[in-house]
């Protein structure tokens, strides 16, 4: 097995989080894609699309991935369970990922990538290059932000963001939050449950990755 | 169990047939996203974030999305398995309805959410109102025919687009399809696998909702 990471990326990162977790030890290879990395021939061999994190398996075809990623290694490595235990469980936190990368992460991408000097024509991941759409990088930042004001009522009284147990949600949504200070945005300060989880969660080893 | 329903719109159509291929009867109601029915207060007491589908269960809260929906029944009625039965199916099955679904999908409805007169002010779903964004119509135009053009090397010589099992990737992949035939896109001519792969998963009975 042979993990695609990238150091400086959201995506790649939510996966070291998740293989610390697991407590496991997989061979990793850095891609650089600030060197532009990713669309060397020798990456597209490994993935076409261009894009970290993939993970290279011994018992089916490269994953191209997080998603594909996590759902291969929960199920190789089900201890701890990171993507629930019963049926009730596995589908909120499918559900509340969805929340997260929909509104959170893809809102925030869109700013980012619409607005950063060094992302012209490189508005999407991927092989493809688009150019920016200044009004994109603006809705995109509205979208995070609502989306921001949301956290609180999401955490609420629970220790973690689908309930009792840590799971791939609060990979997620730590991921967005930390990579929002890029944007400069971060949690309300009367957010104080989602305050409280955020300390706990980033205070985890595997949160350091 | 209640699931929410919207019969003219591509997300619940997936979760229709994802009922239909596990032969489970659920007791169903139709939302009109037409009539706006979907921002009533009534609707916001099920799901706040104003979507379809939407599944009601007996044992954990509201379940919100397709992703959430299909993660608990797979879980709840295991046969026959819709995402995979070994640790690579799966990896496989997540990484390409992620495929599917950010190059695809949201390429299409990028397009018409950006462009459809209907959709003024609406070029989002949710309970959020964002206007449309010309050049973002184009450019999800220019995504969704990029990804059309990669189909054919998807399918290959394969039954089904992860393998030999109908799997959600199939589902995903044909309901994006059908929902192109909306911007007048389509498979090309010559892409002679996917052109056979389509009319195999059309003639399924699930197919027809």
């Amino acid at each position: 097995m042979k993990f695609y990471d990238c150091s400086t990326a959201p995506s790649p990162r939510r996966v070291r989080i998740f293989i610390a977790e697991k407590g496991l030890e997989i061979e990793t290879v850095n891609i650089s894609i600030a060197d532009g990395e990713q669309l060397s021939d020798e990456f597209r061999a490994v993935n076409p699309n261009c894009t970290l994190p993939a993970l290279e398996i011994d018992d089916g075809p490269n994953i191209l991935n997080t998603a594909g990623i996590w759902a291969y290694l929960e199920d190789k490595f089900p201890d701890p369970p990171l993507m629930g235990r019963t049926a009730a469980e596995k589908g909120h936190i499918a559900d509340i990922r969805w929340q997260i990368e929909f509104n959170g992460s893809m809102g925030m991408a869109e700013a980012l990538r619409n607005s950063t000097p060094r992302m012209k024509g490189r508005a999407l991941p991927g092989p493809d290059n688009y150019e920016q759409i200044p009004e994109l990088a603006e809705r995109g930042k509205a979208r995070a932000l609502k989306f921001m004001d949301r956290i609180e009522g999401m955490i609420g009284e629970k220790p973690f963001v689908a309930g009792d147990s840590y799971s791939v949600a609060d990979i997620d949504l730590m991921v967005f939050l930390d990579f929002a200070k890029w944007l400069k945005m971060g949690l309300p300060d009367e957010a104080k449950n989602a305050q409280r989880w955020y300390k706990a969660v980033s205070s985890r080893p595997s949160a350091k990755l």
